[in-house]
């Protein structure tokens, strides 16, 4: 199959070209390389059967032209920074929106028909269920990211209708694992490293969080492809186990041997639009057989470990 | 107070901008005339109270700059036709979408902090739960016009967390009555303006509507602005009761005392993203008291006589 990946330089998308290109598969490769790496793509290019775009999602001709011959659209390019949504509103609307227009209207012009997207639970708000299923009562949006998904996810789904596309939808908890660059994680490890005596910690470090290891987000992605034949699949994709951010900074301190002083900034929120706690009821997706290897504290460890192992990473990002 | 209005020259904005001037109210008017009538704004105009601002929402600059001194935005403009989303899917995205952000960003410019939203019961796609109430389970949308709704409602849902803003959002059945210039019960009385003797029916005649009648329709929503307090006010507006086409087609012949020969073209949507059914639940709406003075028949037959009276707006419409 030829597959065309939006963020293809990015942690889920040079994860998912990885193991694309290892099953057999041929993937263009579409980044504009505003937060990818092309470190990331250093396995995908010993390839012959894949194939880079340097080229940005608001460019929508270049698009349009990069797109041809494709089997699945897999959208992963997003502005995946939830908290800094109300520094430039614009952001999200552009990057998240307006862009998975650009793909659609793309695929459209191309013929192409099936298409994964990268959505996020944020999408539910602060949930009244918990945890949530995809069929969870009409949310009310909390942050400008989400709120520019959920526009991603109609457009796609109004696509699906009006232009006999098939949609597998993915709403993500936090995805962890190597390549990761951005989030709890990251901050804490940043911070440690900079002075492993003291970390500051955003509200009272009781937010449940819940997190998913890359490879098993990509179990999940790839069964549904496989196995859900709906026009609109949607899929929350998470574990059934969830942790606080004391304990994830505990086994950051293990893994690192530090001592921490834990410094609280307070409230139960970490931010303005921060959500209290996502954890999303996967029934859905266990039904296909799929179910994560890694436990959460697995993962934590195992990006910790990933992020020790490429010190350059801390060196690209603020 | 001082309202401002997008959309004003249009059938629902032109209606609000009346009956607050009658009440005393303050009112600028922004619209891009492109689907309003100047002819729509005679009331207003006599007004010195009203002030006009021919611009377009997409000229943000423009749109901050008229936006000075306001105390509530009511923003009713948006690309209100759900038939043909998919002759031109960037409409739905700029007009309804990218045009609510817009709003949103001159409010933020402005300090104005309340708003209030035409949304549409499109919004529930093929909904679940029928009739069905705002927290009805997470939907699926079917049209264009729907899922660019949906992305409005998201955004203004975000500002209202992230910028404390206020917002009521209206999720519209169908309006009808006096200025209405588009719609099913348009298309009938243009056809049979054309030809009393025939009338083309997209899908059976059996998929059932149900509609509002304007000034009910303005009742309710200035119910919600004075006695609804919480963040975001989300209320469903529509009748208890709703009709099928073949009844519509029935009060329209008998008003105008026709009996044409009924040609359908077949099936259950009269057109691909046709809802076959939006009927709501707004029983929230009428805890607050309000409920609608005229039944779907009345709206129909005033709306109507309204067509008969003002010839001049057939030639305007194709």
């Amino acid at each position: 199959m030829r597959y065309f990946i939006t963020g293809c330089a990015g942690f889920i998308g040079s994860n998912l070209a990885d193991r694309l290109l290892s099953e057999g598969h041929e993937v263009v490769g579409y980044d504009n390389f505003s937060t990818g790496f092309n470190e990331f793509l250093v396995n995908a290019n010993e390839s012959s059967r894949f194939k880079l775009v340097k080229a940005d999602l608001l460019d929508k001709d270049l698009l349009i032209a990069a797109m041809k011959n494709i089997d699945i659209v897999c959208h992963m390019a997003a502005n995946a920074d939830v908290r800094y949504g109300t520094h430039h509103p614009h952001k999200d609307l552009e990057q998240n929106a307006i862009a998975t227009f650009h793909v659609l209207e793309a695929m459209r012009e191309n013929g192409v028909k099936k298409i994964a997207f990268a959505s996020t639970g944020s999408i539910y708000g602060e949930a009244e269920m918990i945890p949530t299923p995809e069929h969870a009562p009409f949310p009310i949006q909390t942050s400008l990211y989400g709120a520019s998904k959920l526009a991603a996810e109609g457009l796609i789904q109004a696509y699906c209708e009006g232009f006999d596309f098939q949609a597998y939808i993915f709403r993500f908890v936090s995805i962890l694992g190597e390549r990761y660059t951005h989030g709890h994680i990251f901050d804490f490890y940043k911070q440690l490293l900079n002075d492993a005596t003291r970390l500051t910690i955003l509200g009272n470090g009781k937010q449940r969080k819940s997190y998913l290891y890359i490879q098993d987000c990509i179990d999940g992605m790839l069964s549904a492809l496989q196995l859900s034949t709906n026009k609109v699949n949607i899929y929350n994709l998470g574990t059934d186990e969830y942790c606080d951010v004391n304990n994830s900074i505990g086994w950051i301190s293990e893994f690192l041997n530090v001592s921490p002083e834990k410094i609280y900034t307070g409230g139960n929120k970490g931010w303005i639009g921060d959500n209290p706690f996502i954890f999303l009821d996967c029934e859905r997706m266990r039904n296909l057989g799929w179910k994560p290897k890694l436990s959460i504290r697995e993962g934590v460890t195992k990006t910790i470990k990933y992020l020790t192992e490429n010190p350059w990473i801390m060196e690209f990002r603020e």
